[in-house]
């Protein structure tokens, strides 16, 4: 008989007049996340954005001048065999053959096997990878899954999406007077201890973020660093969030690219990845986190089960245009391409090592790492920040932006084109007065 | 003198012996966030796609039949000028002035505006428009800034994501016997309401999902029906997070495609949406959220302020080759084109009402909407599932997973070939002895 609800275009008796109530002051009566208003600032880098803005409305004069060593963005095109990868994922998709809907939430069944093959050169299993659209946002996931009730422990300073997704989940407490929360555990990382941090003089923490190349110090742990916090993790049952995003400015021989080069690290770690800085990614999206199927929480389940839950829930896999550009980037011909775009900020990297000699400036990183750390010797790291964008026209970041360890120190991206890279060195070096 | 830190290939004191740590048994002293503990099985369409290969594994001979109305899965290839709009975006990126790194968290400008005004008419302003990965990712980032502390009502049956998440965020206490949480109102969708909640009979809550058209019962809900939604809301202090992923399947003359058409909405109400079902994008990944600048928690600090934080700090942007694909969308080409798209869609739809009466069954759906919701009449949905799926080789989807409420209900989707869905129709109409 096919009786319908046409429901949409009946209209029921329920409608009460709606006169009056259009009075632009209501308010909810819905609470506002406490952890929300925890949160110190604006994010940072969008702060460095507005500041960069403000100048330019400032003094529109020096806009054009402006030279941006600040965030750590690509800037070098993509190369033609990893752009044929993602110019045919996007052309197939108008025909019938090639056109695909959903894909898996983990990712390509194909790219999660070349990622454990030729990333990880077999040491960890496709089933073990999840392809995203970052590691930021995998960093949010994770803290999704970790829950509020979890301790967690940052290097000082650090990349702020540790810490402000703490913050979010609730994990943190209340911040302190220095600007550090009360729960967090905080590992300074400064030239006393070579930015690694004193593990013997670290409490406990369920989740360990560590990042190594670092940002934004710079520094690269050796294997005999990253064995020892591998160590530490498994005496304290703790698990390691290990960031990798940088791995491919390693050249240095015998430096690990990946915590599961460490012996014992599959029952204590997780490694969180991206294509950002391989590939030039970083407005593309594409990132990846691995989950060992032999990491166990306290009662015996499998943490990669809940990723999978929250992989699987949470998000809805990453775009099918993008994956085919990821399947490109591990082919021989886009790992060589790789290779050269990170010889390129490589090079810069050396230019900018080059600016801190000539200031006289002791600093860190710059070699198997894109980013040079200057220590400002005790001056103030958004000062120096302020001055070189007024005098000198160029983007750093103040230090003190990724926790109050980083105060005193200013971050150097060698992610821009080789000739604002000397440009900034000449314009810079000329600051001595800044420096005295 | 530029002294180097260079920790990369130095080695630390600090090694300890890492013999006899290898032993794979070792378990971690983090507990499970007992919330993953509380989920109930599977999210449901991994769970149908097991059901689907355990089927195609017993009987091979069959596989290559299988017909899947199941998943609301896009079928048809992207159209000439969207698909024109992805590949420039991508084919750009290999060119110097065409590269583009990190964009906007919140999505490129000139979309977020053409989507305020090509969308909404003006309704919403491009700066209260948040672009993103897609709804099902927004819902979640909502969750995260939402917390945990909040109560939440859900359509009983619904997108599980509502559910689930909200049960991830820690907000619904414990299951009770009959599948639903304690704290999590239910507010049930049903022939004798014509699947619009008595909102007279449900209690308050901070937070209250609602989909229109609805998945999984194709319920659209009228003007007088927001209306009434809206007023409630209103009453309550409560937010309205409106899922209008549907929306463009809208075709009656007067039913509203956005809550933003409903006065008074503006205080009250976010709204996700997606170009998934509108442009073939399942694949593609691209939605947005729009949170009006006018919407305060109760303290009077702005939800929207909330919501950059968490798009600023979890996610980094959508790609920017799918974004250039939704600039697309947006010209008047593209929108002829998802039109175009939603008429082959609303066709299939048709043929799904079809079958329903063939069958004899009530429906609700298939108007205005991609989904036929069947009434089983009081049968079981998985076991009516199961049953199509062995005798017929057709996907659906239990009415059941979607909710206590959805139990004795199968949804079948349009998003499909026509030939699929004719086929589909003839197939299952012979099996009269299931309804009999």
């Amino acid at each position: 008989m096919g009786g319908e609800c046409r429901v949409g275009v009946v209209v029921l008796g329920l409608v009460g007049s709606v006169t009056g109530l259009s009075t632009p002051t209501m308010r909810l009566r819905v609470e506002r996340n406490a952890n929300f208003g925890k949160l110190q600032g604006g994010y940072l880098f969008p702060e460095i954005g507005r500041r960069r803005r403000a100048f330019a409305e400032a003094q529109p004069e020096l806009a054009e001048r402006v030279i941006s060593l600040g965030i750590g963005d690509t800037t070098q095109p993509i190369p033609p065999n990893i752009l044929e990868g993602l110019v045919s994922g996007a052309s197939k998709l108008g025909t019938s053959d090639g056109y695909s809907g959903y894909g898996a939430e983990q990712g390509n069944a194909e790219l999660r096997s070349r990622i454990a093959e030729r990333v990880y050169g077999g040491r960890v299993g496709a089933e073990e990878v999840f392809v995203s659209d970052g590691a930021k946002c995998d960093i949010s996931r994770l803290q999704l899954m970790f829950g509020s009730a979890v301790t967690s422990a940052v290097q000082d300073p650090s990349y702020p999406v540790y810490v402000d997704t703490s913050v979010m989940m609730g994990q943190t407490g209340e911040v302190g007077p220095a600007g550090q929360f009360e729960k967090l555990v905080y590992m300074p990382c400064k030239p006393e201890n070579e930015f690694f941090p004193e593990l013997s003089e670290t409490p406990r923490a369920d989740v360990i973020y560590f990042c190594s190349p670092n940002n934004p110090t710079g520094a690269v742990a050796t294997k005999a660093q990253l064995e020892s916090l591998v160590e530490r993790a498994r005496a304290d049952g703790s698990i390691v969030v290990f960031d990798a995003a940088y791995a491919p400015f390693i050249r240095t021989p015998g430096v690990p690219k990946s915590i599961f080069e460490i012996e014992g690290a599959r029952e204590c770690a997780i490694e969180v990845n991206s294509f950002s800085k391989y590939a030039g990614f970083t407005g593309v999206r594409l990132g990846w986190t691995v989950v060992p199927d032999t990491l166990e929480y306290a009662d015996g389940s499998k943490v990669r089960d809940d990723f999978n839950r929250v992989m699987t829930t949470a998000f809805n896999g990453a775009s099918n245009v993008v994956q085919s550009g990821g399947m490109a980037c591990l082919t021989d011909e886009g790992m060589e391409e790789i290779d050269a775009l990170i010889d390129y900020y490589l090079g810069n990297a050396q230019i900018l090592r080059g600016l801190a000699d000539d200031l006289g400036l002791r600093h860190c990183g710059g070699i198997d790492s894109p980013y040079v750390f200057l220590d400002l010797d005790g001056r103030s790291s958004w000062d120096t920040f302020s001055a070189i964008l007024e005098e000198a026209q160029v983007v750093t970041i103040p230090g003190a932006g990724f926790g109050p360890g980083g105060e005193g120190f200013l971050r150097l991206s060698a992610f821009a084109s080789r000739a604002s890279c000397e440009e900034a060195r000449a314009r810079i070096s000329k600051l001595t007065h800044l420096f005295a």
